[in-house]
């Protein structure tokens, strides 16, 4: 990416020149979209080629693409021409909404089995009393209950049908007239990216502050998280009490109401992250740690927001009609312990805070 | 306590004669077991004077001085004549079984109710979406939850129709010719303690490295468990998963095979604890760290085990023939919640373990 800059050409009124060596905010924006685009390009025919062969691995390529293009365009609008900027954006939202529910339902539902089969994991027959300092091989808490069996079967059964429908549906949205037209204006990106006057100004200049406003609204609204709370364990003194995610009746909208300024850090953190790729070629490695710890929170975030998921999944499953009250008593199971998942991502979260507040990136927003 | 040493008359052949100004074992043990039995006489008539009557707060004292006397009979056995120690011992452990259960009870509906209570709490409607810091006003996992209001009066009816079995039993206990006859034995114990020889021996040689072998007991059985797992929030990783405390049949027996050292630990922390005060007036206020800390433990590991019993109680309830899924599912995250205070208090351990290792105990036992 930093080294296959394309020329300018795209400027039209350089209210600062860029000296030589020092790429403008056009060529590096330029770059970094064009690698993009192609490579959604790429992925894009398997995806919608023929119906059922497709590949997860190009579906991961295409909303990698589909992310990085729709960050940069959020937080380097500025530098963009605006009208297009906020068009593509809303294209790629819908692409990534829709494409991105497939894999999503398939990491709940693996998500929910291993939790399903760690909790009713018997003890092996001759495990120790306690092992010293190692992971003990305990005894599940549901081993042998009469409504794990039915609990799984259940769980299987709903989101396969539900994931089949998805499956059908976003086969046609693959289709569709508006994705071809999405395809062409990716095609378009490949060759000019519409520049707003400011991009013929030095990278460094433009972008950097940019990436820097990303950061600062994620550090805002990280901030603004019970961080005390969620990074003392347990939430404090060791006393634990499950509370949020009050299981609304769709199970896909079901986030608690607590989940909702998380799940906002969680987007924010991606945009910054996509924000310092961008940025890449003008930093020289110098924060390659902020990327990093970037990276690591957004993985935690990831988790918090499939915990939240698969939390509001089992408690609607419990709401089907006619199921034994051992089934609903394994779900009930389930429900709190990714509740406390969610509790163990925030305290995750909360402890590596810090340390991105702490790293190496130069203009580190203060509030 | 420590200004009321009665003479060491009981003692037979003094090996080692004491100085003057320094206590024997003997002294110091008597005026411990002293004081105790007379709190013991104080409180036993209250008890079992007009059935129904009860103070809970006589009862407390009495199961105070039971557990003192029992521990100091254990830790100091050499000191004491050993048939007369172990006979005692057997009395007490039977009474204090049998007295403690109406109390347990009461904490364990409690607690269940709490329990029940805050994760059925609605949400404020005015709450700010993320209080700074500060502890969120979240919405109970439960709210609004259909089977809350049936789980609560099913537990609720349960243990109070336990509870009153054994407050019937124990009436008729308290009444019994076994009580009798410990009362008995408890009136002699003010008067005088049945010593072995090694007790007219100065109470530093004697008693101390006894309470330090206490110690050492407890420091060999904590640091079996699995205190780097317990010591890791959540687990490590802060990745989750609630194993243990398998439900038994029987809900009063059901203790996971995971909670047995813990409960062990327990059991060896109270003593240490005890013969920490048989030594206070040999102590001169040095140890007195130990003692707190000892005592922040014990409250500790009295969670854990109240955790895991409510824990048990709410798997057993959740058998009981013809209840509805939605009170099963209730059932199941009461279940799941209390398993995560048991995990939260093994963290709890964790971190204040090491504390009482380097705390102000002059001969501290290195493994």
């Amino acid at each position: 990416m930093t080294d296959a800059l394309s020329p300018a050409s795209q400027s039209t009124a350089p209210p600062t020149v860029a000296t030589a060596g020092d790429p403008t905010a056009g060529e590096v924006l330029t770059a970094h979209l064009t690698a993009q685009a192609t490579a959604f390009l790429r992925a894009l025919p398997t995806l919608r080629g023929e119906p059922g062969g497709r590949s997860d691995e190009q579906g991961e390529e295409l909303l990698r693409a589909v992310r990085r293009v729709g960050g940069a365009l959020h937080t380097f609008a500025g530098a963009m021409e605006p009208g297009w900027a906020q068009d593509l954006r809303d294209e790629l939202r819908w692409l990534l909404d829709m494409l991105a529910q497939e894999p999503s339902h398939n990491r709940r539902l693996a998500r929910l089995l291993t939790t399903l089969d760690s909790l009713t994991r018997a003890a092996a027959p001759d495990r120790l009393p306690a092992q010293r300092g190692g992971e003990p091989s305990a005894t599940g808490m549901l081993a042998g209950h009469p409504g794990a069996a039915k609990a799984r079967a259940l769980l299987e059964r709903q989101l396969s049908v539900a994931r089949a429908r998805i499956h059908t549906s976003s086969l046609q949205e693959l289709r569709s007239a508006r994705l071809h037209a999405l395809a062409d204006r990716m095609t378009l990106l490949t060759g000019e990216v519409p520049l707003a006057a400011s991009s013929s100004a030095p990278a460094r200049e433009v972008l950097l502050p940019q990436a820097a406003a990303a950061l600062g609204a994620l550090a805002h609204a990280a901030e603004e998280l019970p961080l005390l709370r969620a990074g003392a364990a347990y939430n404090g003194d060791a006393r634990h009490r499950l509370r949020t995610g009050a299981p609304l009746p769709d199970a896909d909208a079901a986030l608690g109401t607590d989940d909702a300024p998380w799940l906002r850090v969680r987007i924010l953190v991606k945009r910054a992250r996509y924000a310092l790729e961008v940025c890449r070629p003008l930093l020289g490695g110098q924060a390659s740690g902020t990327a990093a710890r970037l990276e690591s929170l957004s993985r935690v975030l990831d988790r918090h927001q499939e915990a939240a998921d698969a939390a509001s999944t089992a408690a609607a499953a419990a709401r089907t009609p006619r199921i034994t009250p051992a089934t609903a008593y394994v779900l009930g199971v389930v429900h709190a312990d990714q509740r406390l998942e969610v509790e163990a991502a925030r305290y995750s979260f909360g402890c590596q805070w810090p340390e991105l507040r702490g790293s190496d990136w130069p203009d580190w927003p203060v509030r």
